[in-house]
């Protein structure tokens, strides 16, 4: 395992984009954002997520120049076009249009079609976060999820974030739809570890912590059995209604997964009459919930996106860590 | 277990509301919704509840009369005090108001404070999407749910509905943060019956299936475990702020539930270019999702709300079950 420090993967993610034709500025970002993703922990949508990202460049299901267009639009409610662009770029521009639609009429949302994976949910709800916005938003996905009662895959895990602002950074919490992700499920299986907790089903049908049994029958958990089931068929139905794009069972039909659809939704809390009061509040809510009594001495009492905060702190610092194989695989890339 | 008609379950209802003092129009809403909740197999919230609410009303934590006035807007969002009115009459007053910023803005957002609980969450998204728009909505409450690691309560289980219009009725989620309801589990404990999953925790940590002991021990378990307590805390930074009212952690200082803070979140699709298409694409994913290979011929693959719409269905024929003793004690009222 390497360390790399941030600038240098970000600096190494900028040159493959260029050499793809990214533009300047948009290789940029998308840079910044891959390297942001594995510098805050979330490896699987950082570094070791950026091959296939440029393997889908090379398959044109990502196209490098595309923009998103404004198809449709209500007042504070607007349907864009991602034109198969690079899923961050799209996002971001989606994410920034939704919050132009919340100062002006206090809520703004964005459904945006037609676009790429957006690697890690938490970007776009850390973002609208710290520009002092409150945010919900959502992607659907390829079906990768069994409807409860079921046996093969009909729901996405559909990524949901919501995100507010606070001091010490954002309170952002990015939850997949499945109790484990699959990501998670193979580093463990390829260690011979168990799940901490049941994670899906083996080939009897019965629960399992064992992530290999999962991998073999493609069964994961969903979070809170029926209720994250549930959740997830109105998340796609809704994804795909308010953008005007793909539901998971169309997106499951291509040959790879493409053409996804997302929803942005912004509030700007400035000209409410309990503005000033919300910071302290929120400090006050974060207080009481860190006084929890634990479970054990060990036990930390932590807040969606503390966590990530600490990593960040932790690899600006000491470098990010980074598989050394991948590591030359994204330098030859 | 008697069978009461829906309409004598309504009548008997709106009886009991006139002598609290409630104006015939409010009363006869008020009592429609409670009579509903039954009749759609929500017991919890309708006939169960009827007494504890007028108990509510008598002890002037439920203000008969009280009706919410906007305090702060902007554009297609808006702040409302409830002034402590009856739970049900100012949501869907609230539901009402967001239809109609939708319809001006494509999207609308009431945040309701110093409300009372709104009883079934499922109301409003059933009425929302009834009336051809897209919902979500959710309401904070008391603590009753540990954060994760936690011994103690400090988290609501802060129901969340999601709906959608769909030909044959809508498609609505009502979904609490614990895996059981308190109801539930008390129901459960009284018939010596144990929970089909892990609901909570024994006075040793572990989980349990046992009602009695997750009763005892006041440690139920949220949904999908750290996801749905982390989702939990966020649905209630959200209401307390977009409301301006209070938070869970506020709710609990007071000697009773009330003064709670919810949001209503509506979308206007008449307007989008995909609009004549929506129905049929819902029709297309719930169809794709209902030809799910079940686990075994018994297993029936349902969406959220598809089971109200056949208890509604048998109720209305059978009338609706009620406790031979909780009626009698409703006609005393």
């Amino acid at each position: 395992m390497l360390r790399v420090k941030f600038q240098d993967m970000r600096d190494e993610f900028e040159r493959v984009l260029l050499k793809y034709e990214f533009t300047p500025s948009r290789a940029r970002v998308c840079a910044r954002v891959f390297a942001e993703n594995s510098l805050e922990g979330i490896y699987s949508h950082g570094a070791n997520r950026f091959p296939r990202f440029i393997n889908d460049v090379r398959a044109r299901r990502v196209i490098v120049s595309a923009e998103p267009e404004k198809m449709s639009w209500a007042g504070a409610f607007e349907q864009w076009n991602g034109k198969f662009g690079p899923g961050i770029l799209n996002a971001l521009m989606c994410a920034d249009r939704a919050m132009e639609l919340a100062k002006q009429f206090g809520i703004g949302c964005v459904g945006l079609a037609h676009t790429n994976h957006w690697m890690r949910g938490g970007t776009y709800g850390r973002k609208v976060a710290n520009a002092g916005y409150i945010y919900i938003g959502w992607t659907n996905t390829i079906p990768n999820m069994p409807a409860w009662g079921a046996l093969d895959n009909k729901l996405g895990n559909n990524p949901l974030v919501l995100g507010v602002p606070a001091k010490d950074g954002p309170i952002v919490l990015d939850m997949a739809m499945t109790q484990f992700s699959y990501g998670k499920m193979e580093d463990l299986a390829m260690n011979d570890k168990q799940l901490p907790i049941h994670g899906g089903f083996n080939k009897y049908g019965q629960f399992t912590t064992d992530p290999k049994e999962i991998l073999k029958t493609g069964r994961p958990l969903s979070v809170g059995y029926w209720k994250g089931a549930g959740l997830s068929l109105l998340l796609d139905i809704m994804a795909a209604v308010l953008s005007g794009g793909l539901a998971s069972f169309q997106i499951g039909q291509q040959d790879a997964e493409f053409d996804v659809s997302q929803v942005f939704i912004v509030f700007d809390t400035t000209n409410l009459i309990n503005s000033r009061r919300i910071s302290s509040l929120v400090r006050h809510i974060i207080k009481d919930y860190k006084d929890s009594t634990p479970e054990s001495e060990k036990t930390g009492i932590i807040y969606p996106g503390e966590r990530v905060l600490r990593t960040r702190k932790e690899n600006l610092e000491k470098g990010i860590p980074v598989n050394a194989s991948l590591w030359e695989k994204i330098k030859a890339l």
